[in-house]
């Protein structure tokens, strides 16, 4: 395993970048997984992020009734996974299990991950029953984060030395996706 | 000029892809353009996205008090722009100019947009004061959205054949992004 803890206030970085992600949820012994493109930052300290999660996923209840959940930044390797995951209204069991991936769970955190992504951040709900209503929008408190360090060392994603698979997705529509491209470093 | 509408139901392919982006706005005849990395598409239709907006920024009481605000996709060849944008609590108008870059306006909306982007959406601010208190969180409805035909044409993104300059910008941390990279497209 690859994976090393990420600072709570760097955490903001692994989705800085804007990658899709998967989201993933266990409520009653049922766990599931679903692909989101709409997942953002909201906060540095305490970390918080916003995701957007539609009232016919399978997802959703899982979240509202557990009050937790993960987002997972998936690697190109795992497009075909994500685009599977995209069935969001089905709960994903089988197609896990088919697409090759593997649910596991880090001490203390009774929310599944996909194994193999290049980052995780697990979240607290913090209940904002209007937004969820009216527009589908869940804040999570950022309570763990963990990332390859094949990647991400040093609070800093490090891409260009790596072969695509290991690159991260931006997902545009129709199966449609961008890898993350070349470093640009500007002085501020 | 390269730009051309792009139907609203279309919109949020504009930022699906996680790209970085200014935010401007107007109030009072005072102008001003910020950077965001928290920008996310919140609905298609009707197309609604949402911004992290600091109290400390010049731009929130132009937003807060027009209603309204742009949000920008710069190309990468304006990353040094956009973090020079990124002092977000000041009047950035000479840094717009030192930049030589220049704010333009689209007939029939009274919104500033910053000339030689990839693409604009023009939003209408849905007022949710709680959000905007709490989280500094806003969303906008879009009004309008246009794109640079070169790398944005029927509803997708064409970056594949075209150079560096002509890509978009992921942002991390600390002056560092990442330039929109490969096309892959996987079958649903």
């Amino acid at each position: 395993m690859f994976l090393q803890p990420v600072p709570l206030e760097k955490s903001f970085r692994l989705i800085n970048h804007g990658p899709t992600v998967m989201v993933s949820a266990k409520h009653g012994g049922v766990e599931n997984v679903m692909s989101a493109s709409w997942a953002c930052a909201l906060d540095f300290s305490p970390a918080r992020v916003t995701v957007v999660i539609d009232k016919s996923t399978f997802t959703r209840p899982l979240i509202e009734g557990s009050g937790q959940f993960a987002l997972q930044v998936p690697f190109a390797s795992q497009a075909q996974l994500v685009m599977a995951m995209g069935e969001s209204r089905k709960h994903n069991q089988e197609k896990i299990h088919q697409a090759g991936a593997k649910l596991f769970y880090q001490d203390g955190f009774d929310v599944p991950l996909v194994q193999g992504c290049a980052a995780y951040l697990v979240c607290r709900l913090l209940p904002e029953p209007h937004n969820q209503q009216a527009y589908d929008l869940f804040i999570g408190e950022v309570l763990a984060a963990w990332a390859d360090e094949r990647v991400f060392r040093q609070g800093h994603w490090h891409f260009d030395d790596v072969d695509d698979s290991l690159k991260t997705l931006h997902y545009v529509a129709g199966g449609q996706f961008y890898l993350t491209g070349k470093s640009r470093v500007v002085a501020p």
